[in-house]
């Protein structure tokens, strides 16, 4: 079982990392860039003793209480086979 | 139009990063993991005049060529409205 955690910053948070990606692709000739935004993403492999509802309950507990800032950041938990 | 990039280790290399996370979650008393890895994700929104093509050529060249380093990591894109 494989849980993936995206998390992002809130949409109000600035992200001067994501703002700077923007500005060296534009120096380096990209076009069409309206806006990037940087994130973190994490795959967690989970033992496959687990079923399907502990492993997404793991990942999610985990997500909020140790692989974001709730206050600035957003997740989201996606669990395949 | 919206393209999604994930930067990810290769299989082989080596992820201090995620071993730390993992062995702080296990000191948290999380069980069940086998393992975590860290990657980066970035949100690229791209001017709607673009067409899907076009954004996918974008986004895909970028990942390889300015967000991922190809010797130690591999990248995906997905593009959506």
């Amino acid at each position: 079982m494989k849980a993936r955690v995206f998390v992002t910053l809130k949409p109000g948070v600035l992200d001067p990392q994501g703002k700077a990606i923007q500005h060296s692709v534009e120096l380096l000739g990209y076009g069409g860039i309206a806006d990037i935004r940087q994130g973190k993403y994490f795959e967690i492999a989970l033992e496959s003793s687990l079923e399907q509802d502990e492993a997404r309950e793991t990942a999610t507990r985990m997500a909020r209480e140790v692989l974001s800032n709730p206050v600035i950041e957003d997740y989201r938990v996606e669990i395949s086979e």
